[in-house]
């Protein structure tokens, strides 16, 4: 049985892993488990999966017959054999590199860990011989394909579903409704992921995450709109060789690849695809005029540095005015790239740095906030 | 530098693997090469390449300075690292198992050499421990997928073009033409392999081979029509993961691919997928009522023994008597059919069982012809 430390078990992905341990009971053991903001769903979901260790950031100490320990403490145990990390934001940063530190296999779903601090993640997970697993769609779907292969791959193209407004107008964007932002047309997601993927935003914290789990160069990663979420991502070799993962849009897929790896299990509650079913694979370009937020990602993964860290900043508190119906859809992307273009820059950044980076930036975002009538409508796109 | 031994250098796929050759100039020596009727081709090829042994079935001694072996001499010397047999029809048996039983490593591009003896093929291979790639795209497009799995495929989906009559009604195909059926939509090959592709007994057959190749039950191999020839073949395995290998339909890429495997080298003269170009990717069931040659391939494999073969040799027949105007389009088939109904199965055939069976069922099917007006009309497309 491996054994797992499940951090951020009460997010949309921390759900599904549990999801996945419950229909394979024979193979996992959750023996440490953490969750922030719903209590509630935690103390349900410690009684059910009865773990040695736990963690809430809300109600650090609630009554239950296990060891309260923190995020870290979970993460670098001794006895747990794969720590998965569900949480979002910077909150999934120290205990991914407590991880580390402690050589453990990881599954890593928050893409800002490495986002933020890709460099740094990277260095030690090499230093300390630990691996760390893709749980996300796309970089699972990358990973797939580049098993058993000697040969680093020449491309990889990252598909994105377009999301619900790959056929509006730049003015049709303005006007879009919180409502509107949070239906995906295919995914069940958080809301911060959801608005992520209406503005592409997201698509481009995939490149740059991409980037850190396969060493390959940003400018060797496309994206590519697929509307039918069926093929996942694409891996393209020297040889002209493409190759591509596909499965239903079920997150289950990639999270129980990623929890029985190197095994492949049956599981009768996971989707199959039906080719009675699937008549058209469709692929055509971004439109990057019309989503910012995708080249603004990609230009601060090829700035690197502080960069991302700001990027992912500035970008939560945008999407959170967004929800909050503070500013329109279009604002985000110029939300964050006023900040991005505000930032003094500092390569090869320490945590403490990209820390400092990330307050900075989430403080002059929402400081931005009050001037916005004026100045950003007048702001141009291009960076 | 890997030493080559080409058997059936002059057809369409012994000069595509003379090209990849020629374009990989410090990777490959060709040490041996054998041809059959084309003469003059051989003998531009042999001064190129200049093997040391080469054979050619036309003119055993035709003026050269090396040795003459037979093909079975080439395929087993002691000197060759990668034997490719790239011989057509029963011509491939008996150097294959040469080669097979010197341990060598094979590249295999001949269908029947699997279809008619698989499972003497499989248990020599197995007990000589020699390896034997796949060249056809099809096979080719598996193996990359299969590659670095641990655990067996649940289902493999071949993917056909459909050939040139896959919107022709029943009606339409009885008037069908040598020349519309030699003019396939997507790929140049010989003009057997063209018949057999309109016919999709090509697409049967090479179920046959994919069941031999990776050990998966023919119940477990599914065909997919797919017109535009990028995906060539998919994996489906037991958690509901799929991949699929694409490419250009280009006959270099999946030689290639065996020739340098493990590697995957860069390659110039090797077209490269355009995303700009495909936007679609279609599927869809084929229509097997329409081409009833795929069924019966599939119910000979399932009968196994030597109805294999009977069908291999019954179909070169009728392709040929097509071709040579005496019998329509939709005769293939019947001649195919009535062979394997006349036919007396042995099950674990020898060697010599199955050329036999080859040979009972050329003469079956040729006599069968002078009757064919009234005959063939009459008989029922289900076995």
């Amino acid at each position: 049985m491996k054994r797992i430390a499940l951090l951020g078990s009460t997010g949309s992905i921390g759900q599904q892993v549990l999801d996945v341990i419950r229909s394979l009971p024979d193979e996992f053991e959750v023996i440490g488990m953490a969750g922030g903001k719903n209590l509630e769903l935690l103390k349900k979901q410690i009684m059910e999966f009865q773990p040695r260790m736990f963690y809430s950031s809300v109600e650090p100490g609630f009554s239950y017959e296990a060891q309260i320990l923190s995020m870290e403490g979970i993460a670098s145990h001794p006895e747990v054999d794969l720590v998965v990390i569900a949480t979002s934001g910077k909150a999934g940063l120290s205990p991914t590199l407590a991880a580390i530190k402690a050589g453990k296999t990881l599954a890593l779903a928050n893409k800002e860990v490495l986002v933020m601090a890709g460099e740094i993640i990277s260095r030690e997970a090499d230093f300390h011989e630990s691996k760390i697993l893709p749980l996300d769609s796309e970089h699972s779907a990358i990973w797939q394909c580049l098993r058993g292969e000697e040969t680093k791959p020449k491309r990889l193209f990252l598909t994105a579903s377009g999301g619900p407004f790959c056929k509006y107008s730049t003015s049709q964007l303005e006007k879009v409704t919180v409502e509107q932002a949070l239906h995906h047309p295919v995914w069940s997601m958080g809301r911060k992921v959801t608005i992520d993927s209406a503005t592409l935003m997201n698509k481009g914290l995939e490149v740059i995450e991409a980037h850190w789990f396969f060493a390959i160069p940003l400018e060797g990663i496309e994206v590519l709109i697929h509307p039918q979420c069926i093929v996942h991502s694409m891996v393209e070799f020297a040889d002209g060789c493409a190759k591509a993962q596909l499965s239903m849009p079920d997150m289950r897929l990639p999270i129980q690849y990623a929890l029985t790896y190197p095994q492949r299990l049956p599981n009768s509650q996971l989707p199959c695809l039906d080719w009675n079913k699937i008549q058209n694979l469709a692929f055509e370009p971004v439109d990057y005029d019309k989503f910012p937020c995708l080249d603004l990602a990609l230009d601060a993964g090829k700035l690197a540095g502080t960069y991302p860290a700001v990027l992912c900043a500035a970008d939560e508190v945008a999407v959170e005015l967004f929800l909050d119906r503070k500013i329109c859809f279009t604002d985000i992307a110029k939300i964050v790239q006023m900040t991005l273009k505000q930032h003094q820059n500092i390569i090869h950044p320490s945590l403490e740095e990209i820390l400092a980076a990330d307050a900075w930036a989430r403080e002059y975002a929402t400081a931005f906030l009050p001037d916005r009538g004026a100045n950003l409508s007048s702001l141009s796109y291009n960076q």
